[in-house]
């Protein structure tokens, strides 16, 4: 056992601080200032191509991505470094090309596409020249059950048809995402896990409305191309649009949950780490009843919880992607399960500490934790709400335990 | 003892629940509506002004106010009315003319203000006429120490000149604001409470300069009139626009927190119950893995514990109210502060998990539970963080128990 | 609505106020003394039995029973009472003839039993002269589902006969506690609710064995008559001490708790309300790190939210008391329910805290809290765990919000 | 990074969980039997000694401490094995003389004690033929401030006079308990941490008077040689007692510390695993309301939680070994900050839950969770109060980041 770094992601980590200190954090203001400046907007503002240009020459580009299309490392190299990236969650992971639902559609292109679907869509979304979106969730039902999902991929001749409804489909206001990732029933009556399938729609498909932004607690997420609702009606699109074969849509996703979720807690441990650093940073400075806060035993007592809790939430989220390394997806299921559940309640409770020690400022456009703080929470139902992976968990504890006795 | 609501308060409930079934829950999706076609606007949409015209003709009209200026209710009669109200809190407080801050703002007027004052501001905020704001929070230290305010007034002939910087004024972004109530220092040399003072500066002072609209979370509350900044540079109001006398400033600020706070917490218990009504909706009508949700045992646990923390919380506010009656502000000191502590955290608890329930939907624009999760989050710091008022509560209770051993 | 106490009560409370400041508090360390030098004692010390004849003597006897055999209270006359009682939990309900089991055991016997019934047992309960047990719990099945018992009851000319195993039989180590009131089948086979009877079981009776006194952590309560598990083989009484009809059971049950909870409640209210004095009292003179305890932020936040738990959890016990004397123990079921789930958690809370600023001694013999620490925390479960409690309250409420939608 | 434990540690694992399943699970009943048969003896019951002979005989004997007079493990290399034997805590670290307070002392003489010292103490500690204790806590102060010690201990020729109280010295009611390690004052006017000294104290030396046994909940913990009050009234003891300098004392008790917490904080995950197995066995084999326990959503929620949380404790406690190994003491204080924080909050919520699952039973001498629960429970201020070391690590926190801003 051995906890420390190995030392290819020390110095990628150490590369990366040094991007983010030079390219990132200094263009955190304006970055806002052009977004509010352009309000019908549903891309990143133009202060970020000079930072992609500079990541991109640099190599910090395409690191979530193992083997040679990527930046080759393994899960437990990279999460480090997209706890780095999760600092400035706005601006770092766009830059470095490594920002979702992106990240997740090229793994899927990358391990499921056919020659010619990556050639046509992973080829550029590698080179972030174009975005991409991914449609599961539905309005009408409860999506965290696969089983539920209403939209109908129907065979006819040598394409596919798709009706359907869905929404809090990230990204997919940007006109640059070009091509959306929908997962929809081919056939209702096979296996509860066997009904679904993948399959690529672009985004200039007759029939795809993009109806319009949804929002997060008043946030509409337009940097990052917001949440869209989007209707497909007699949606036609190529056979060979289809991501692998019929019925392998549960699969496939499962396939591409194990790595995100590892990117989203890893980013979510960046967003602890930052807010820790603001609340100690304003407790300090900030007097009131003739002491500075950061005397104030209640705020001491948030400070030590969330340094204990933030250590255990990375040990065991790096632990999760060594395991996804070593004994693959199914060998790492608790684990991914467990980090899904830990981090964004953790993370939640932190963040909102920090809002509280700003006080009226903690929940304004004047300090980023109000945004991590929505964001935050997004993530207690985001790939299902946690008590679906918890009572998951348990029903397989309960399994094993039994087995075994 | 009596739990029993008298004969006047049950009369009132009803009429008010008959007005809210007829005039406001139905305008509330036109209200959304009118509110986002008009994105430059600090103010109700026009949908409200029937709603107004019915509550002042029906006698449902200044319930809040005590005397013969108001409806001349007690507190622990306004307060069942004020639940009623916080249900649908957009439209019913202002539709009434109940709503914050000018309900302070009027009730400090008819308390301490010269007949001339009262002539000049409350005679138009009591008809509706025109709004108000309340300017104490600064951005540049924690407020909740009032020793720590830095906006000065100064005497300077038969004038007071201002000086100084406030955030977070809510209502004041709306034009028809007409007048602001100023918390600043005219002698900082005096002792801790007699330092400040308050004083009437009407809107269009020059140099009042209203900077921008405050956010919370992503939302701007631009029908309330937003949370402004406002600076203060060299303003100059007459002197007979100072309430009360010099160094009254914290004497009357205390005295406007007590029914504020239970206005307060009376509205955050309607928020709860209709919070819990939306959650055991949703819960029944939404399947999941082959049962409602209603059927989940976790979803349970949330619904029976919102009902059981609702009739604690309501409780505590209304013995508030009945104190603030029969013994006064000071003898309901520990209740008043006992309700600030628990009704924000028990709310934001209960909103939290109807959120939940919705799913995606829980935090967009589609369910109001998203924006009571702002607000209710926001009254957790807004007069005074929690733990300003949990430690003065305790400092108390220490002596309190001390002296009697 | 009127938050005041009545005359009588107010009268009632100082009186017994004084009691407990002249016969109770005084006796507490001897108590204790005479208890630990009799170890195979399960009885209260002699040094009670002044207190009972002072008890006795100033009328403040059998206050929790209603009409004219009792002190003939409302429940709302007895709770406040109730909860001083509880201040001393081991002392003051038996010294005033107010100890459970007895007072639910006397309820049943004063609402169900014949005159035959009430002369051989009810009389020299409500004497004190002997004690009770209440035999509901079985070691081998979840008993919080009262179709779950196995312990049979069969009708056998007669006579019935019962066979069954019991635990947690509180009192009933005490040789004193003369009877046991037994929840049984007579019918397996009748409807859920019409299954169970209740009947009188003489504790000389043939086949009763009294095997072993069962431990709260590591506590006896030796002095309450412990809490037994017994064995019933082929346990013979007649026919005539069946309490009420065949099938009665469930109901008898369910009339006997609700008064007990509110009992139950509001003492463990006086257990909070000494805890707290206790945790002000050590946090005020005990120094470290230069001050005392009470000055130490955390410690004031225990404290604060200690003050802001009960008056909730008070007033919401009283309110369950007003609904029972107004509309019955139907019209209070919600607040019944709400009162078992709020109490043993609050109160737990408040005495962990009070345990923890005690720092080691908190555990310990020489200080009230440990004691409290685990009789309150086997209330979690006592009279059906919370969950259960929580589910039926929650079923409830989902079909009284959708019944109404 | 690794996290797989090295081949050393997997073998003896293997063979200690053999060790457990052979001689130390099975004679769980009888332990508990013969130590209730023997009510004054304060000491294990003579079951143990097989069980001791046979670790001993195995190579399965002081595994806790390093170099060749131990098993020579690493710190973490040992905490798997601690973990394993925190599973049946009463039996086996005393089994494999790896019980506290034992293994703290012999590692103070170890490091510190002069080779007098250790041939006298060590030999006959390693060897398992006595017990120790370590007599630090004091009833009069809060002894979590080492400066509020008031024990002292005076030169007087060649002698050490030393007058004092102490109290929950654990172990010292055991006879056989030759010596002590006391902690006292040699010069109360030096700096606050070399006020301190350490001197050895035979159990036998007049003026020594063990007072009482002190408990836990009700608990005596006879077996473990329970915890002592003890006096010192002028015990004199040969100047060559102490233990390294005069004002040492802080500075050893600060190297004895970071092992020991490492140990108490595995066994604690141990406990929590058995926990864990045995809510989920109880959970699934008992039936209520027409289906097993582990059918209820808040039950699989508490299942889900308790392996959630266990991970992350296991893995930080690790986390501090191997910083303990790699960097020393002073380089894994914040972690071994963390854990003394971390384990008994969390391990006290899962015991919580398995107890409550048990009902009934769950506070009862019929299962182990009880006894875990009151154990636990006294971890949270067992080596100074959680609050202590919140604040020591939130101050240690604010520094860094504020040096580093």
């Amino acid at each position: 056992m051995d906890f420390a770094l190995d030392a290819r992601t020390l110095e990628l980590r150490e590369q990366l601080t040094a991007f983010m200190d030079e390219h990132v954090y200094p263009i955190e203001a304006t970055y806002q200032e052009q977004l509010d400046a352009a309000p019908d907007v549903w891309a990143p503002p133009p202060i970020i191509e000079p930072a992609k240009e500079a990541a991109r020459s640099q190599g910090l580009w395409n690191l979530f991505l193992p083997g040679e299309d990527g930046a080759g490392l393994t899960n437990l190299q990279y999460a480090p470094l997209c706890e780095v990236l999760g600092r400035s969650l706005h601006i770092a992971p766009v830059a470095t090309n490594c920002a979702a639902p992106d990240t997740g559609n090229m793994e899927v292109l990358h391990m499921f596409g056919t020659p010619e679907q990556q050639e046509q869509w992973l080829t550029p979304l590698l080179a972030g020249e174009i975005r991409s979106a991914f449609a599961m969730t539905e309005p009408r039902v409860a999506s965290s059950d696969a089983t539920n999902i209403e939209t109908s991929i129907v065979r006819d001749g040598d394409e596919y048809v798709i009706n359907g409804r869905k929404w809090y489909i990230s990204g997919a206001m940007n006109p640059n995402a070009k091509v959306f990732i929908l997962m929809g029933k081919t056939d209702p009556s096979a296996d509860r896990h066997r009904q679904q399938s993948m399959i690529l729609v672009p985004r200039d498909t007759p029939g795809v409305e993009v109806l319009r932004g949804m929002k997060v607690l008043g946030y509409d997420d337009r940097d990052h191309g917001g949440h869209a609702e989007i209707d497909f009606t007699d949606v036609r699109v190529p056979a060979s649009n289809l991501i692998g074969e019929e019925g392998a849509g549960f699969a496939i996703a499962q396939a591409r949950l194990g790595p995100g979720r590892i990117h989203h807690c890893m980013r979510l441990v960046g967003i602890a780490e930052r807010s820790l650093e603001l609340m100690v940073e304003r407790a300090a400075s900030r007097v009131a009843f003739g002491k500075p806060l950061s005397d104030q035993g209640v705020i001491r007592d948030w400070i030590a919880e969330s340094r204990v809790r933030i250590e255990q939430l990375r040990l065991l989220t790096l632990k999760a992607a060594w395991l996804m390394d070593t004994v693959g997806n199914k060998g790492a299921h608790t684990e991914i399960q467990a980090i899904k559940i830990a981090a964004p309640a953790t993370v939640e409770w932190i963040v909102d500490k920090a809002v509280q020690v700003h006080g009226a400022g903690g929940l304004s456009q004047d300090f980023p934790v109000a945004e991590w703080y929505a964001q935050v929470r997004t993530l207690r139902f985001a790939d299902g709400p946690d008590e679906v992976h918890k009572n998951a968990l348990a029903r397989h504890e309960i399994r094993r335990m039994t087995a075994r006795a």
